[in-house]
């Protein structure tokens, strides 16, 4: 009874911070309210709409919880509207992005495996379901079509959570545990390669 | 009996309004036939695929109906051929665009309707399915990976013209009426929009 | 029996050229060990995927084969690891690339006329699965988001290849052997194409 009540929430927690990383890079490519409610709904729910139909898992997601583009819609209303929110910079983007990033590489990772699946078909559709919305994003909202360096790191990161929730899961027997510290690892090592990542591109591309 | 029909010349009209703006921009962008062809295909054939794809409608519309692929083909060959057709230009694709962003806008809408979802469901994928082969065929064809402020514009006015839908629909119970005023207000509103738009965009970015 | 077998060989390989050629791209464009396999996955699975997604064809072909990225990961592992097969360079991509092309154009058109379905929806379907995979490399991987002029000349063969393949298998009834004459068609024609298209392009652009 309560496991699924615990996957909805996470679920509804990556998908606000989902659009919001969306609204902020929408606000900062100088797009109007329409714009902002579209990059927030396709990174929001872009890796979820590529799991479900990779994995035939129909209705998918957003349509089945039509609550979630409702969300997103008073979400873009919301941070058109109020200055406060809107004020958010791009340096906002990186806390709500690997909050996103960890939750729907988590969710995608669990969803195969309970299908039946091996840990490494199942860190695949993780590493896509995380990874797919904030690639549309980057390629929607800037001038560089897809902005790789960044999105290895991301793959990385999203690959290893996966399988330290699968060993984790299998050691302790206990999903909700192993989820938390899959979830854990991925912000934090995502925060900690912001950082790091910079200073490794200034190195590799000093004219960059 | 009737109404299948008339849906059914909807979506053929909206297939060739669609490949001919495909047509015309691909020869904007200097393709070969081949090209010219895929263009036609990908804009006119994209949404409705996209559409499908998401609600598992299968199989998917261009396979179940065989003959649309066919005459996107017969047209590229008359158009590679024909020195009055060819000799359409960039102005020319404005019209054939709106009437496809129309009709695919309805038809989404309404499918989805049909299938027992919410409005609000309804009118998203009602907007994916009219803009999608649209923004592939931008993609494709210009050097801007996406128009986006264009295809703002052609997200509001699908989105509303939906909405137009749903209301006229469930006021007067009269469903091809309903289909008819929102694919009017969609095309009139798109070639307004599209001289109302050039100003704003003057406007706002005066070195654009 | 042998049937299935000399397709699963022939989607081998079809994978090994393809990831190939991926990697080669990737590590053009100076990207690390992650991206490299990304690149090449997405290469050597991306057209598969569209096919069975399409179809609705499920699982897709690489989760009901996991052995497939199992393969691609050492394939990256190696490609990372090993300096003779690093050395490959960028003009070494035309043959695998055409090998890929070839094997898949031919899987995905057989695939579909074993479902019932039409010679020209089957060599649609031809066409997406043969070039769909390189589309992406080419778009992820270069500055310029769809090399389309090269792919234009692909999908041309692959369309061409696909109606040998039918005319072949209609007039000798052997499978095997029409699948043969049209992969070799292809993958002459594609190697042919290549000088023939850098020529082509000079006099078409003299300046670009």
């Amino acid at each position: 009874m309560h496991s699924p009540d615990i996957l909805y929430y996470l679920e509804t927690i990556g998908i606000i911070a989902f659009a919001l990383s969306g609204m902020i890079a929408a606000r900062k490519a100088n797009m109007d309210p329409v714009g902002i409610f579209t990059i927030a709904f396709v990174t929001a729910l872009g890796g979820g709409t590529l799991r479900d139909v990779i994995l035939d898992n129909h209705p998918v997601y957003w349509i089945r919880h039509e609550e979630m583009p409702i969300l997103i819609l008073v979400m873009a209303i919301l941070f058109t509207c109020c200055r406060p929110i809107s004020r958010l910079r791009e340096s906002n983007i990186v806390l709500p992005d690997a909050i996103g990033l960890g939750i729907f590489s988590m969710l995608g990772a669990q969803f195969t495996l309970n299908l039946g699946y091996s840990w490494f078909i199942a860190s695949l559709l993780g590493v896509i379901t995380g990874t797919f919305g904030g690639a549309l994003r980057d390629t929607l909202c800037s001038e560089v079509p897809f902005i790789f360096r960044k999105d290895q790191i991301y793959a990385s990161i999203s690959f290893a959570g996966c399988w330290l929730y699968f060993v984790c899961r299998w050691a302790t027997e206990n999903n909700t545990l192993a989820l938390a510290i899959g979830l854990l690892f991925i912000v934090a090592a995502r925060l900690l390669a912001v950082h790091f990542d910079i200073r490794l591109q200034r190195d590799a591309n000093p004219h960059g």
